[in-house]
Formats: structure tokens, sequence, C-alpha cells
């Protein structure tokens, strides 16, 4: 991307140093690249609320990103997601690495910062710099959490994450497909949870990288095994291509999450090296941009000349236009507006 | 709307008689129009279908349309939409109504025609040419339920069909906001389904033009009427204005289905002689021109040059270049396509 890519006059449409950013924002750019806590929380507190001041700071953020290991987490309500994320920090934590925690699980536990499930836990992490803990609401949003969860991951990345979790119940459609754009999808599962892997919603199943039997000290997590195991073999599968593992876990004990995070080091030295990690974060990077730019269009829509639209309307209401050469009138309007 | 107003050349864009119109779906405008069902039922499956030769057909059909009166029916679940629906559409056949039924709710049994929950009843209606029955799943739409809704909503209007019923469970946001833009919204409830009103959702009684008590036989209506009775004398309210009325229904027997035609017909001409009709058919047509406008936009962004898009995308993925900026370089490639 060279500077003659770019039209003439929009300053923060390059990297590095955009022109135009305030002592302010540069101020904070430079706390949260230190990952000052207060300043990645103003950051995601902008990305919630889709600021407009957000632009020339991510834009400022850009090229300090791309470094973390985004892992996907999902699963039904009950097979202990929260409690597997507590787990996964505290080993991280343990080998000194810098965690994020992004959760859009609307009962998930990871709220204020506070974990109440497992508050006494929690509580030497509210005082440890190398933890951000944050929940996002999934609704209100404009361009949906297409856009904010990417741009609220790209905040922690920035802020010096060497992982980020994304904690999202497996069952809205764009939950699902949040877990799926991370580098490794961990899929949880339990015994018990009813009709073993049917009681997980479909889609969910597919985006695995690796299978997290959790609550494994349980009757029939045996079966529960069995049945992955299954479905993985049925699954068409070249020879070089990853094959999700199955880790038995009880995350409330804290067993089996070392081996957890040594199938996440090895899905990561193998996506690496087959080519298919960078492939996945260009299709990241590309559904992000396409949803910036739909919602870019969205509020263009909505700041259309409300004189105009009410004088289409009225013409399709009545009968003497019709819708769709309504909206082409409108769409031209939005094209010639950008 | 003049022929001045249309650019030069876009032959659909005018009403009537657009040129260009094949035969074949000259034949199906005509058959539509005169309420043949299978006519009827293609319109539909090319509105499900997002089907590029809508496009001149609801051209065409535009000046057939305004006509119904569209009475949108909502409730959780339980609390007897569809036999409400069935009881409606038996006491407008009585009185020689032509009807339409558009089922959203995925529970409903409004499936393939067939009221399976009602099915000695229904069967009357499969060979009545005066009822079309369609049921529409919520997913899987471009431009979601906002698109197909109204699209559907003309089909039948264009039918013929006097009344069009709109069936949807209220529960999801795009569900109740359909049912807000229907000409008179009933909302449903029952009691000893749990917490009163407090079990409706939060946003379905605002839209309430006339309560319905469904199941009033039971323990707990008086309670849930006093209720609602106290709901309604708080909301703020101009001594002009529509002030809902509660109706008594057990509509498993037909009871009170005659005084909730009254009600609807009162509405109705309150409506009209107030203003407030045509004021909500306006929004209703602003909100479908806004959403299709967005859908076509979506639409150029899955076509945009996946080349350019990877390039861009790489760039992000990479740091190169800052994701609002790919985003602003996307919405332009798009604006100039349109």
């Amino acid at each position: 991307m060279t500077a003659a890519d770019s039209p003439a006059g929009s300053g923060s449409d390059t990297e590095p140093d955009p022109p135009g950013l305030s002592a302010a924002a540069n101020e904070l750019i430079e706390a949260a690249r230190a990952g000052r806590p207060r300043a990645v929380a103003r950051l995601i507190t902008a990305v919630e609320n889709e600021s407009d001041a957000l632009r020339p700071l991510m834009a400022a953020l850009a090229a300090d990103t791309g470094r973390a290991h985004v892992i996907g987490l999902t699963g039904a309500p009950g097979v202990g997601k929260s409690t597997s994320t507590a787990a996964l920090i505290g080993a991280y934590r343990d080998r000194g690495v810098r965690v994020g925690v992004l959760a859009f699980d609307p009962s998930s536990p990871f709220t204020g910062g506070a974990l109440l499930g497992d508050r006494v836990r929690m509580q030497e992490y509210a005082l440890d710099s190398g933890v951000f803990i944050r929940s996002m609401a999934s609704r209100g949003h404009l361009g949906g959490l297409s856009v904010a969860a990417p741009q609220a991951l790209r905040v922690f990345d920035a802020a010096g994450c060497d992982v980020v979790l994304v904690e999202t119940v497996g069952v809205g459609q764009s939950e699902v497909e949040i877990a799926a754009t991370a580098d490794s999808t961990l899929v949880l599962l339990a015994p018990g949870m009813g009709d073993g892997i049917q009681a997980a919603k479909a889609g969910v199943l597919e985006i695995g990288d690796i299978f997290v039997v959790n609550k494994a000290d349980r009757d029939g997590s045996q079966a529960l095994i069995r049945e992955i195991r299954t479905m993985i073999s049925l699954a068409d599968r070249g020879p070089e291509e990853w094959r999700p593992p199955i880790v038995r876990t009880v995350a409330s004990a804290g067993e089996g999450i070392d081996e957890l995070i040594g199938a996440l080091d090895n899905h990561r030295s193998q996506a690496e090296a087959s080519g298919s990690w960078q492939q996945r974060r260009l299709h990241r990077a590309r559904t992000e941009i396409e949803a910036l730019a739909l919602a870019t269009l969205r509020r263009r829509v909505r700041l259309q000349d409300g004189t105009e639209l009410d004088r289409l309307a009225a013409a399709v209401r009545d009968g003497g236009l019709d819708v769709y050469a309504a909206a082409d009138r409108l769409t031209r309007a939005i094209a010639a507006s950008v």
C-alpha cells in the first residue's frame, strides 16, 4: 500500500503517524500501547459507542497489531465456558503471557471486569495488569458484532496481549461467526447436556479446531468423546489438513488445561507452517472491511434527507412508484454522498 | 412522480405498464391480480428467493396495492396466536372477505399452507380461493424480514386480499418491527403465562393498538385485564389519540372474535379520520425503501472484485493499512458501481 494509493487530502488514510491526531489522542494511544488498563478500557468503550474518534485511533494502532493469538471459545450454555476461560487465564499468566478476554456471552459472569461465579480466583487478576477482561453486549451495534469484535481484538492486540480469548455462547449466528474468525477455535462440550453432540447447535461443530470435553470426570464423557471422534473421522479432510484433537478437561479443578494449551500451541505451529494461519487472518480482515463498509453505508441511509425520502415513501404508499424504483433513487443518492 | 424524475433508459422505473415485461411475466401478474393461488404462491416464492425477476413484477403490481387492511398479530409462544388467526380467518370468510395470512413464527403450525394444530378446520380453507396462507422463514434473507415482509404483503394486497394477517412471535426484534408496521397491531396475552404482562417482551406492549386477552375463561384473566388497563392508563396519550381497547377472547371456541373484528374496524375508521393511518403507511414505505436500498448495497459489497478486496485485506492483516481506510476504499468502489 503506497501513498499514491490513497486519495489526496485524506490524512488519516495511511500509516504510520496519522496527521491530525490530537495530543490527548496521542497520549491515549501511547498509554494503550504501554498496556495501561484505563487506556485500553477507554478505547474499547469507543469501539462499543462506534465513536467517530475511533477512526484516527485505530489507524494509529494498526501497525501494532497482528501479534496476538486469538482463541475463540464457544459452546452451549452450561458446558463451562467461563470456568474454562478462567482456567486458561490462570495457566497463561503462570507462563508470563499477557491475556485479553472478550466475552460476548450475555449470560457470561464476565461483567464489568468481575467473574461472579469465580470471584475469589478473579480478584487476583483485578490487580494484575497482565489481564484485560471486557464483556461486550451483542446488541445495539450498527455494524453488529462483525465490526465491534475485531476492533476490540485489535485494541487488546496493540496493548500487548499475547493471547486474546473470545468467549461466545454458541447459539446466535453472529456469535458463531465471531468464534469462526479466531485463529484457533475451541468448541466446548460436556457430558450430560442432553443429547450428546446433537445438543450443540448446527454450525458450531464445523468450526472447531480443538474439541474440549469439559467436566470429563462425569458419567457419559467416554460416550461423548466417541461421538466426537466419529464425527471428526467422517469429515472430509486431506492428509495434510489439521485434524481436530479432543482434549479432556475438568476446568473447575484446572485439570487438562496444560494439555489444552499444548493443543493450542500445536494448532498455531501447524497452521503457520501450512499457511492456513495467514489465510484465515486474510478472511478475518476481509470480513471486517466488508462489515465496516456496510456500517458506513447504513449510516448514510439514515442521514439521507428526510424530505426526499418522505416524497419517495408517499409515492410508494400511494401506488405511484414501485419500491424498487424508490430504492434505486435512494441508493443513487447514497452513492453520490460517498 | 413524473417520467422526468426517472433517469433515461431505466425502463422499469415508472408505472404503469413497465416495458420489457415478458408475456409469461404478464400472464403471472394477471393471474395474481385475479387472485389465482398458484400465481400468488409463485410470486411469494420469488420474494423469498430475492429473485431478480421480482423487480419488474413488483413494479407492475404497485398500482394495485394499498387496499388491504394489514393486521399484525403478536405475542409470546403459547398465548394462542395461531388459534386466534384461524378464528379470524373463519370470521372474515363468513363476511365474504378475502384473507391473506403471512406467518413469521418459526413455531407456527402454518406451514406449507396447512394449519397442523387445527387441521380439520383448515381443510375447508385449502379449497377456498378466498384464503391465502403462507409461512415465511425469518432467516436467510439478505435484506432480512424488513424487505421480505412488505413485499409479500404487497403480493397478497394486489391479489385482492381485503385483510392480511401477519403472525409473528413477539420475541425477536425484527418480528416486533414487522408487527409494528401493520395498520393495526394486536398484542395477544393469556392468563397463566407466568408473570402477567411482565411475561411479554419489552417493546411488545408499546406497539399494541388492541390488546387481546385470549383464554379469557381461565383463572387470572381478570387480574391480567386489570394489569393491562393500568398500563394503558399510565401511557402518555392526547385526548384525540387512539386508546387501545382490551378484547377478551376464547379463540378455540370462537368467543370474542366478532368483538375483535369490531375493534379492528373501529381502529381503522378512527386512524383514517385522524390521518395516523396514512402516516403509518408512510413510515412503512420509508422503512421498506431503506431496507431495500441497503440490501442492494450489501449485494454490491459481495460482488466487489475479490482481488482488490484481498489486497486490502492483506494490507489490513499485515498492519500496513488501517481497517477504516480499507473500508473507505471499498465504500467508494461500491458507490462508483451504483
